[in-house]
């Protein structure tokens, strides 16, 4: 409900752009992990704005652990995470902040609060409040690894500019998701990294933005994870990306491709090989009627271009009910895509860590 | 959490294929509606099997109000819908139980139950759960259209054949949705539904299936409706509609073609005329930062083919380990997104009534 | 939430007195558990009222199992108990609804549902809704019993008499939990069966009613039940018996007597003995910090006397507003209390076995 | 679940004694309350120990508010609470961990958490956590001020020592609220305090401890708050209550005695005066089914002796399974109750609004 999520794990966020922190409570977790705190590092550096494609605003992503670890490893007691916010200027946003910035929930929030939520830089609806999730979602990644579980993703798509797409070879597979996981901009075609940066820098000197497609790959889980009905997989998954900001599309294996094919081709037949069953395509994404079969996750998640652009906008100011004309100021990414795949990987983690702590889930964690 | 769901309003979902019934209860309405039960049985005709591009299995889908309804109006206390199930033939099935069924949740149900699942015609993964979906889905809905608010959703396209899409302009909007909500087969274009149905019964007669993509779209609904973070519209709204049996991908306004366009085409630009706020354009689909901005919510939702075809395929015995050819008996759909559509909006009703119900939708406390 | 409750197992409750049914969903259960249908009978009979000392509308409290159930084991999908409603006479209630039965909750059911209540008979109020938690309580004490643990009470104090208490000695305790289980009205010592029947039918007779404590043992359960802060095995029990009709006080242990004792003899000291942990005392009744510690939970549970009694009371019609002498009519117990211990065992089972099956519980079910 | 409750509000509390900080996320409250930081000072020092008859260590309870709260008023989106821990000795515990502290969760969160647990004062089962349940208590409390609702307790038994009781004239016991209100160790009759005190010191000169039992009152809450079956007024707050450690007896109204009257004394006649109905006596403490009349709510809570005392007491060391004799050092209370009083009022305040913020309290959805 609301900032809290989650049935046998739970997240609870909390925190705006210009406050003084923004942090996460992790509950439910198992006692006795050893989490890697270089790791949880490391997936924020992905988030982090990087380079000439980026905003020049320097966030210092600390990540400060205020309960629930004790000598190295988690207690099993609520798990807190707490970044503080620094390097924020507020003179950006008091003068104009009835100025609404299409794209943004500025009305929206508005009009939900009333006019008393915390305006500056988009407050609790700003991408800040992704930078706690990546690092609650680093530990819960790191207990699926522990357990045999890979998660990875690349941009598939940037406007004009396509990558290639995560093999169906299980090897294959696998070892894209290493390389990707090693990378800041996430393309598995390493000359469309380059085509890609160099379209996001064409597009920032017009003042304007892009999104794109990531693909996500998630590889090792055992078959029996989600619930029927309204704890599915794909039901928990999409609740967990929509919450993630910009997020506007999301589907699982020939998602949308599924209006184009039979069902003679949608259908994944079965094989019993090795002592095993699996299917021999996977077209369903590794899941069935909303429950995991041990064939990888497969799923497209589009990301709309950055709400926030330089080019002069036509919008309303709230506060005098005028119609304006907007330019907004400040630092702003013209692409958030290449940043957005370590979020959307770290609520897939979260996500599915939840599936597999229900005790009636087939597979036990270690 | 399972086969409950909802904050405000919560419903749980109940009943196997070929067990005594299916119902949902459905609690926290307020007291003192009307309810239509008429309209509930139009509302249930509509999820019906009919004609020749239907299964031919009738089911008789008499709704009974077993509680939370006392002289035609809502109690306040939970609401409980029943539908017996009759018409079931059993021995279809016991005999070839371990023969997993290709894009069914057949193999899964084995591995999450340990065997122990209802097997028969899917037991509680059937479609057959869709029927009280449906039903308290209508009175959701009755609630809504009291206040204001308007849902109807059609065929956008059905493999090769494409509808026409939902106008921009909300009196056309208005008129396209009390179109579609009189047909049984819904498109915007009565010549596309003969192509359609044209379609269906040709790939029938191949033993093959189809899906297609839904064209959802929601007016009059008030701004500030949905939560920051973990219970976006977005998130509360494919939550459910991932928990429709067959559904493989959800967007919102232009959704993956997000893709294709800069942010300055993107974002709506707001004005204000008339002495309210609205957007010029919609492609973010009436919602920005996860909550409601009073434009119409435009939802596109995919539903892979049946996967019940007739041709043979391969698959796995699972009690015999053995790998064997399956030709599925019995009477199924061969496309089941005409029936589908009325399952969509009853989720979308009452997802977007639970939210509504939420004090802090208005924010006032006395 | 409302008439949902539980964490890994939930509990949904439904129906009227005078509807045509009431009935739960109990989603979340193992898969695979065979059900003894005669002991749901035979624990629905506990509840029964009989002979002189009870009311003489006989319910039919036949259950049936309507979903979750196939072959005598449990899916593991939402098993769902129904009973039906029979022998109501809804022409005692119509012509008097307005007159406010003191101790009831016919008025505020009118403030809170403005009147839309269903009013016969308590409605969704009535003490007929315990008939199906005690259905649903005896299939988790079924699972808790095949897992070594057992559940038992007996009536305490009846106004003046007062009962035998539950032993310190584990092993006479057990043969106390088995005698009473066998009993219709559970006292440890006969005669004081003798004597509390005795004191109710002479209550009756001046058209008064009684209450009155159960005390409550559990035994065999694991270490690490429970979770700290909200979910303590405290606050999971109380939330449910505070749910039981006319339940006004519940205490763990010493309970109130911890006012009376210093520090010195409310703690339990440790012993280690035979390879295990326990405690030389059991003041704090098996519950360390909200976690179980593996003694005993002993609790004490206050009923309050019948609110229906004959005796002329002052009321109100709330809908013609005039101050009424109130005689009530009907047929009603002159103490429920004997019938209330099979629904506060059946919510301790509920209860317990919630928190068994949260995955970072201590003990592992079989 | 867990570290999280609440329905409509929700509180996620987190931390340990010996950690960073404790603190506590409130979400769902209504935007733009406008709190009063000196009255969470204020409610704070209550919590406060104090004085000769408190422990020696001096806590720095300076509560930061972190998010959710702007140009000093909520936001409506999360409010987070942290308190940092200064002075915490460690050295104290280190050393001896393994030793199981008889009363205290020692022993079941080694069993829960196998050893992975801050053992350190307590870790997260330490009486420190009500602290930030104190701050969110005291904003809760503010906003059900505003709508007119006062909350007052006091210490009614303190082992021989007992105080007046709160009356049943509604002025006068508003009186008893604000007196209570006023004083950090809360009694009704100036001349109990001082025997009191003296009792605590006398007993802490013996190197033992002592409970009691608080009395709560609750005045001006509409009636039709709480919800029928499990949601009902006395479950949230036993919920609560028995959070709060230490509590083993919660009970409403005449609570246990109600087992010594008869029912023609337990119910509560009704009376239509001055255009309202209202109730002659307040046996059943203001809420009937569940649901609050209007009058009263009189709760009793029974906390328990601290557990930790001077006096040498038998145990066992987990680590080493050995009997040892434990003889605790560090600082202590020899008496909690008199600071108990305003954690109770806390988890009170918390209950109600939590109630009151359900939309179907009022049963409108426009």
């Amino acid at each position: 409900m609301k900032n809290n999520i989650g049935t046998n794990i739970s997240m609870t966020l909390f925190g705006e752009s210009h406050g003084a922190a923004v942090g996460v409570v992790l509950d439910g977790l198992p006692a006795g992990f050893a989490i890697d705190t270089d790791r949880i590092k490391s997936d924020m550096d992905k988030r982090k704005a990087k380079g000439r494609i980026s905003t020049q605003r320097h966030e210092a992503d600390a990540v400060q652990i205020v309960s629930g670890f004790f000598e190295g490893k988690t207690t099993g007691t609520p798990l807190t995470l707490v970044i503080q916010n620094t390097n924020t200027r507020s003179s950006d946003y008091t003068k104009t902040h009835g100025r609404l910035r299409p794209g943004h929930a500025d009305y929206t929030a508005f009009e939900k609060y009333h006019g008393f939520q915390d305006y500056r830089g988009g407050g609790h609806f700003s991408g800040r409040l992704t930078a706690p999730i990546v690092a609650a979602g680093s530990i819960c990644r790191q207990i699926l690894e522990a357990n045999g579980v890979q998660i990875g993703s690349h941009i598939e798509q940037l406007y004009t500019v396509h990558d290639d797409v995560f093999s169906n070879d299980i090897d294959v597979l696998k070892d894209q998701i290493h390389t990707v996981n090693q990378k800041d901009f996430a393309t598995l075609d390493p000359q469309c990294e380059t085509e890609m940066k160099a379209l996001i820098e064409k597009v920032a000197v017009e003042g304007d933005s892009l999104g794109g497609i990531v693909e996500t790959a998630v590889i090792g889980l055992p078959t029996g994870l989600g619930e029927p009905a309204f704890d599915s997989v794909e039901s928990i998954l999409s609740h967990l990306l929509f919450s993630v900001p910009a997020v506007k599309g999301v589907s699982f294996g020939l998602g949308f491709g599924f209006a184009n094919v039979k069902g003679s081709t949608a259908n994944d037949d079965f094989e019993y090989k090795d002592g095993k069953i699996s299917t021999l395509t996977n077209h369903n994404a590794g899941i069935n009627g909303g429950i995991t079969n041990g064939m990888p996750i497969i799923i497209h998640t589009c990301v709309k271009p950055t709400p926030s652009i330089y080019k002069e906008q036509a919008s309303v100011d709230y506060l005098t009910k005028e119609n304006v004309k907007l330019q907004i100021q400040g630092r702003h990414d013209p692409c958030i895509i290449h940043r957005a795949r370590i979020v959307i990987d770290s609520v897939v983690a979260f996500g599915l860590l939840d599936l597999w702590m229900s005790k009636n889930a087939q597979g036990d964690l270690v």
